[in-house]
């Protein structure tokens, strides 16, 4: 007990205070991960692992639903096959680590620990398809990656990281370019939906692409400071990685074709997202359907009348739990109710249910909700209709107000000094009008920090001029700084 | 259809004539793996994959059970934590690829690719414990491991292979034997009740327990050549870990401590057994619990009835899922239905549903059994309490029959001459009575080439003598070639 007291005096920085300080306080406190003794990467801890789990269920479901099947290819890549595909091999070369040795011996050829997969799928694939009948392909892989990155930072950015990464092989571009939009559509609706992070969904431009794609689609989402945070990417390989690896199949109409590929990923960073659009200086804040415990259940009252508090939490705990809602109860006797309440709102637990002796003689229970801190007197018997229906309210108040947060820190520049303006006294993102030049998208980064975030699919406001050059715009562009 | 017909004709070599071809043939037909182009690595495709996806629901469900939770450590150990376990680096050592080189540098201290991740766990839980409150800690980790092996068989021995270590860390050396069992136990009912296969429970000998353990417990299974697999292992590691690491808490009693710790793992190898334990010359034959598809329903008839067959087989399909049985239906109209039916069996689908219109106009379906190769002709209104019983019937007539064989092919020997007699005329394990010198074990290996497989918890028979030196047995140890 002198321990865990210890342990929660250690404060929370403000996030107005330092939003980096307060992102890695929760993280700690909230029990989430630890520094791994390898550089730049991360243990994730029991309470940080179970949020990635639910992630996978959600989204395999989804995968699987739409026709794909999980497969399993090799962590380590020959490194000839990195040159089979000119961009992706420059894009990778830099952060790739390499295997050099094994089994007591110097290595032939160098193995690179892969960084993402298209390679050596490539080459599968060109094993695997000859006719038309073999396609689509379409496969996803659960994995472990690793990318030697100049900067870490705990889920956003670790030298190995957790992800899934579908590889999809089709006879035509237009399948192809069906999968790549219909994958973003699915991690959009995943991350609005579940994890209650309201996104812009778009298409980077060719400075910001995957490395080998000829198209890379992105969600957007907007942390509590303003910067933006990349969640999934679905890119369209167009024949790039069919042609690097000869990936060919004949056709209905006899001829021999390359097939057209697509890639789509999300990764444990997704968790910083979870983290930094919705955690406050309370700690971290769950929406319902990704909280691995939804409820939590504390009994309190005096000593004397422990036992048939207790004793009738349990109950109500279990008849929770076969409504169908993930709850946990904290009956620990050596822990104030106080203490408890910070704790469970520190990890975040959507709602509370709190039980003591008066409430028992009124049959009704306290409900205190994690987003708001509004608190409820609810009968018992209104328990099956009211918790359903709290749940969904946290989670749809929590869009909302993420939602919110987000729309009132996207705003709009018409010149470079408005945009710089914009991004260094206000936090958020910026949409502006961009010609397409190369040279006008870095100057947002030289002058401000701002990269271009997405080419958004649906333009709120149209611009007529780029505004770096001032020449006829080409797209609408949302720029921001980012993790 | 021409691609997937010459497929066929590829003929799966007979058991008898060349087992390990046998084992190659079917697996490859039934596109469970392929070949990758890393020396010893292959792909698990996703029909391969989706068996590991159902033992790691299985598994999983049951460790959750018993209190552990999922975790993720990384994939590079430090060269330096090798060496802080002396038993556990010079079992490892030959085996480890090394990364040199990351981003471009060579490294100051080289990494390994894990093996296994006592160590890095041991190096975090010294961080994580501090007092008796911290404990027990009960941790599962899901992951990819590398071992550089000599000589590598597809699931059996990989260069990188899929599995779980649990790692768990106690406060007495009572509580971490009874984990250590308790882990055993749940292997022994998950791959005798899921997987149908029937083990061998007991306990390594100093020879061939895990390196660094005090005792490694281990389930063996008798594939159909004789042979033995070692599935699930469960290590006590006494303190072993804990003061190579330091991992020490301060006890009731006011003392600083050192941790008992355990550590258990299951790997994609018990693919390996399942296959070899149940297939025959036609293929795969995979238990009900484990068979990702149990029912597979063919329609049949001539083209002028095709539709009002293949729509009523559709409805039934509807049904059997609605009995909470995974089922499939394979409606191609350019395969015949000899075709399917021996694709399937090759597959090892359990259970195969027949519908004509002759069965339709008679309300009844057709089932052949994978296992027995039984047809019964079953009204389609006992559908529901037939399946359900066949289903299970078809599992613990796999188990008795791969129980039967096991029993028919453990024999004893009370001489090394009668020992390896047996081992060399008759396939199979030889039980015999052992002193406990090493050199008596490894006599048998240069021998005959028989391990000692493990020293069972249930002793079937006693033995006065030591089969090798004649001196006083202090175990019954059971001897096998194995994998």
């Amino acid at each position: 007990m002198a321990n865990q007291k210890k342990d929660f005096v250690k404060e929370i920085t403000p996030q107005k205070e330092d939003f980096s300080r307060w992102y890695i306080d929760v993280i700690k406190k909230a029990n989430l991960m630890d520094y791994a003794p390898v550089r730049g990467c991360i243990v994730f801890k029991p309470d940080g692992y179970e949020l990635w789990e639910a992630c996978q269920r959600h989204l395999d479901a989804r995968f699987k639903a739409t026709g794909h099947r999980n497969a399993y290819f090799p962590l380590f890549i020959p490194e000839s096959f990195f040159q089979k595909e000119k961009e992706h091999v420059e894009g990778f070369n830099p952060e790739l680590p390499w295997v050099t040795e094994a089994g007591g011996e110097k290595l032939e050829e160098r193995l690179a620990v892969r960084p993402t997969s298209e390679t050596i799928v490539g080459h599968m694939y060109a094993q695997w398809i000859h006719s038309y009948r073999d396609l689509p392909v379409l496969i996803n892989q659960w994995a472990n990656v690793v990318r030697w990155e100049k900067r870490t930072l705990p889920f956003l950015r670790t030298s190995e990281f957790l992800w899934q990464e579908g590889h999809t092989a089709h006879a035509t571009e237009a399948e192809a370019l069906a999968e790549q939009a219909q994958m973003l559509d699915i991690y959009t609706e995943f991350v609005e939906s579940i994890l209650a992070i309201p996104v812009y969904k778009g298409r980077k431009t060719e400075l910001e692409k995957f490395a080998g794609a000829v198209s890379t689609f992105s969600i957007e989402a907007m942390m509590k400071d303003g910067k933006a945070l990349q969640g999934g990417t679905s890119h369209y390989l167009g024949q790039n990685f069919a042609k690097g690896f000869d990936i060919k199949f004949l056709d209905r109409d006899n001829t021999l074709k390359h097939v057209y590929t697509t890639s789509w990923g999300i990764s444990t960073r997704i968790l910083g997202a979870l983290i930094m659009v919705h955690g406050d200086d309370r700690g971290l804040a769950l929406p319902p359907r990704i909280a691995p415990t939804q409820v939590i259940v504390i009994p309190i009252g005096p000593q004397n009348q422990r036992e048939s508090v207790v004793s009738h939490a349990e109950e109500l705990q279990s008849r929770i739990r076969n409504m169908g809602i993930s709850v946990n109860m904290d009956s620990r006797e050596d822990l104030s109710p106080g203490w408890k309440f910070n704790e469970y709102e520190m990890r975040g637990i959507p709602l509370r249910l709190e039980l003591g002796p008066r409430d028992m003689a009124s049959s009704q229970v306290v409900l205190v909700r994690r987003d708001t801190g509004e608190k409820l007197f609810v009968p018992e018997s209104e328990l099956p209709s009211r918790l359903p229906q709290l749940l969904d309210d946290i989670q749809h108040n929590m869009y909302n107000t993420a939602k919110k947060f987000r729309d009132d820190n996207s705003r709009v520049a018409h010149s470079l000094p408005e945009l710089v303006e914009t991004i260094s006294t206000q936090r958020g993102f910026v949409l502006a009008g961009w010609c397409g030049d190369d040279a006008c998208e870095t100057a947002t980064k030289d002058a401000c920090g701002a990269t271009s975030r997405v080419i958004p699919f649906e333009e709120p406001e149209h611009f007529e001029t780029c505004v770096v050059c001032g020449k006829k715009a080409a797209h609408s562009v949302w720029f921001a700084k980012s993790y």
